[in-house]
């Protein structure tokens, strides 16, 4: 079978991998749609982000939906052929904060595709993939593409939850790519009364609109654009920063109330940030870090079943396999891209 | 102009009032659409509830909508002519509490139709009604019918909040009146992935499943209708009991997961309630009183004008003027009616 | 080896029984000190509470302490001879509550001397116990009665994290037993600005002035003692139920400011209390319930051993196995004990 | 009468000023100590603070006592000669912020010795002083030296409540001037089960150590100093960033456990601080500024009468009026001095 394997930054390939056989309690699985996401183009552009840097091999994807193809022993409530969206986290259940309810800090993790330990995680960027019964979630009803957003679906899940009550809240959104655009549809599902969106590039804030915002503002054109909600020390209640950019939170920060709520999703590649403490100090501003996920992953599978939240919009290009690499420099392109996926079990 | 009055329980008169001129900061407001609210009616049927007793006669009403008709001195962004949603809740600005962020909580409280003061505070069912600019909200683009459920809306909004964040959670419903169903429409809004209801009566359940309930239980015919929510210490994350019936809360507690969060809206007339405290120490159940509300006013009617919550279904009765006795004898027959509301401004 | 063993209510009795060896991980520990809790009373009494119910013999005890006397295979960090505190509370680990980090609420707890499933959870009142390494803290530097009050310590430290911050805050008290009285000290110690305590007897209201209340009151003399406290909707911030009694409840609630959280700790014999609900939803009042412990049985030890908290002054009664009947006559007897506790290595 | 006078950096002046009367409402103080706060010192040197900027010549200070020499029409409850602790914050309680509950953040606050609005708002350090009744808070048992700890104790507690519950909490503290030894204070009497803190000079780690940390380490002398406490992703629950300084601020950040919260009170001159943002992220990190205090001043007052915290072991230093530079030199002085005041009654 072949797999997406990156090297070393802009040395990524299609190899062929052996085929691995389900264990007792693991489902082998057919994989049916992989969506490129920005920790995936770290790696294929830079090797790495920050702290965290590639020293071998290692097959990326870590938001992936296929079709069951063989159970292993004990394995029951999933039918061959099913679709299922498979998540990638793999707490240890054992450790210190996997016991405190906190799998997503767990000591042991086994993400798929991450370089932070050393032999690296292997990805899910493969056409067959064997993995725990209990990361598997039925996705019935749902297209392959949908299923495998579930994976930064749960991301902004569990961000917005980091967020606090929504309801009738004011929020901003800084940075409209895939995860700012998810925050948009989240929020709005989550009850927020007002969405203002920004970025700099006019093909996210376009779709920004699409899903939901009421006001998109393009920070390229007038860098002054958040201005008029600044009065009174400010207007929003919550803030997504899921840009990275250190004048985004800035003006952000500026824009927010007092006891305003930033919820920090964006990285950039250093790693460290400069922000405007003093006005943090004395706006009483909260800023709140979010990582990954836990309980929110069947949920997001459960909600787009539901119909509560609609991601197709934001699934704007899809490659066969055979052409992974323009999948990823589509990705990258803020011009016309949204979510690039993979069709690994379409014919190339 | 004439004013719905209460006398004592079964007494209720349309009477004539002397209309008031507005001062400054006020607004004259020709009314159009006047909600019947339970506390309407538990003045209506027994004269109060609890120790709330009526002493003299009072105008009733609370939930109420009407027109700009002239402007006291210094009122500026209203326009003769405009639709209002008009909140009864005044208070005054000044006490602790008020100074703690919680007005609802006003020591001095002016609450339109109330008769915990004496002399009681009356009500906003009348022809014509001078209110402070403060207390009238654009309604633009609603209806007046709507714009009057901006009151009950609020209530419901403040109790979503006391429930906390509902993203992705599973919500029970119990009792299915109009602020039940409110209820439904706001957890809907806020984000909860699962909402279940219960009632004793047909016609209510039918409403709370076309406001979307994903399931909506009849307890009389099947009083054990919540037992497969029971195992494993329960399924609930929040519970919204709006019934006021002990046996309601009770069966809402064990459906509850342990560290749920029942908010309790509903009040009966005795005032006290039966509790399972053993379930409540022991699953750490957390039960929140939720009164009245506060900056939700505005918010509420907003989050109308956006489409984000529609609460036409729930209208069901509209009456003139003339026939405000049959509005609040149909407001009380749970077999056909849910928010019956009176036109003060139709041709009778 | 000597146990204590409850068959029915009134039926206590000192029996024989092997002494078990330590398996791997495992310890063997020779008991110190043992405190009779309410619950042990209870079972003495009345053959349970509420709903549990004794179905056959059980032995009793779960506030103990001892000195290490063998270590099963692979144990380290405990050295023969040492005193160790004993935490009763045997979670699986493995359930969806352990993994959400509610160990306390564990689907297959196994908590000593718990009639609750079937067969019942043996307790520790014997003179050889074996329990598992990591249910023993060392206990260096504290009395082995001292070491016993880990236990309903950890119970009242739960509680007061599930009140919520604590500094500068009012607090009340209702009911000055055991539990009462350690409340009196955590929350004290938790920075309480003021505290008053109530009961309706006055030995343990003498015991509270001693501990830290600020201010006792003997509701038996003055049933209308808190009276004072009420005007302006409640002057306490938090209070700490600690007597099952209705009337204590009714009563301190009244006394709570609007939001004021009441968090539960006593239990009445019935199940059931009654709640003026009118009153909890007019002040937005939260009620909270508390259920054992988890993470705060080694903070217990540690606090007690930095002098943070002193439980001695609690401690009234020690007496021999040999009279362990007398100790749980004692326990009963509120007109002289708060805490009795038995000495399993005393010569009779 | 004399005020101390600060025309711009490193010009200040005692000058003769007119003492006023008081109004309705109104009470004359006669200053008795005045204490040196951080941001008099930075005024002193460097004529403000990032964005804050001294325009005209301002009377600094705002940490006093006094005692009461003369009673405005209308004033109850204080009485000639009493010893009172003045609160600087005077909030418009009309804005939205005073209305919400965070009179810290009041659109129109005249806190004593401000450069922020201009023209400046003139501060406390007089010998005559007249401020409103509310403004005065009996302090009878303290010393005037006390009293006047009565605005940076409320400071630290405003903090601490913004950092959750202490109780039973592993607490870390990074700068250990007068703000931080309150921290260690507060953090203590909230009940911290471990207090670590640390700082690059001696004096006040020594300091840091008598009033109740359990370990203060010298980061100047061992900048790898908190290494043993970042294993397993670390080791506290809570950071009171004391500094100012980002280094101090990623060494806890390191030290933090995920989820942690960190207070942010220490403030650099630049008002930009760099943030190891995706530690933050990672761990899920709560950073949250703390600004001022709001009804913790009358809080703090009875604290200290009731002995709960202690604030006497850090002044260091009482210089007479005529001193007051000398005094100013002083507090700046980390080799040697905690917290110097000024005895404005004091025999020169």
């Amino acid at each position: 079978m072949k797999a997406i394997v990156i090297h070393q930054a802009l040395d990524l390939r299609i190899e062929e991998r052996d085929a691995p056989a389900p264990g007792p309690g693991e489902v082998e699985i057919r994989l049916a749609a992989g969506g490129v996401c920005g920790s995936d183009l770290h790696y294929y552009r830079h090797g790495g982000f920050g702290p965290v840097r590639l020293k071998e091999p290692m097959v990326l994807g870590h938001e992936v939906s296929g079709r069951v193809a063989r159970l292993g022993d004990g394995v029951s409530g999933l039918a061959i052929g099913q679709l299922v969206a498979v998540s990638p986290s793999r707490p240890c259940k054992a450790c210190r904060y996997c016991l405190e309810g906190l799998p997503n800090e767990c000591l042991n993790m086994r993400f798929y595709g991450s370089a932070m330990p050393f032999p690296h995680i292997q990805g899910a960027f493969r056409e067959m993939l064997v993995a725990d019964a209990a990361q598997c979630v039925p996705a019935d009803g749902l297209s392959a593409g949908e299923a495998a957003m579930a994976e930064p679906l749960s991301v902004v899940l569990h961000a917005a939850r980091r967020g606090g009550e929504l309801l009738g809240r004011r929020v901003l959104v800084t940075g409209c790519g895939p995860i700012g655009a998810l925050a948009i549809l989240v929020a709005r599902r989550a009850g927020a009364a007002e969405i203002v969106a920004t970025d700099i590039a006019g093909f996210p804030l376009g779709l920004a609109r699409k899903v939901g915002a009421d006001e998109a503002i393009d920070m390229a054109g007038d860098p002054d654009g958040l201005a008029r909600f600044r009065p009174d020390k400010g207007h929003f209640d919550v803030l997504f920063e899921c840009s990275g950019a250190p004048q985004a939170l800035a003006a952000g920060l500026a824009a927010l109330k007092p006891r305003g709520i930033v919820v920090q999703l964006g990285l950039n590649g250093a790693g460290d940030m400069s922000l405007p403490m003093q006005m943090v100090t004395a706006k009483e501003i909260e800023l709140r870090g979010s990582f990954r996920f836990h309980e929110e992953f069947p949920v997001a599978v459960s909600m787009m079943q539901a119909g509560l939240i609609d991601v197709k919009p934001l699934i704007t290009h899809t490659l066969p396999l055979a052409r992974a690499l323009e999948a990823f420099e589509i990705a990258g392109d803020r011009t016309r891209a949204m979510k690039a996926q993979i069709a690994f079990d379409a014919a190339a």
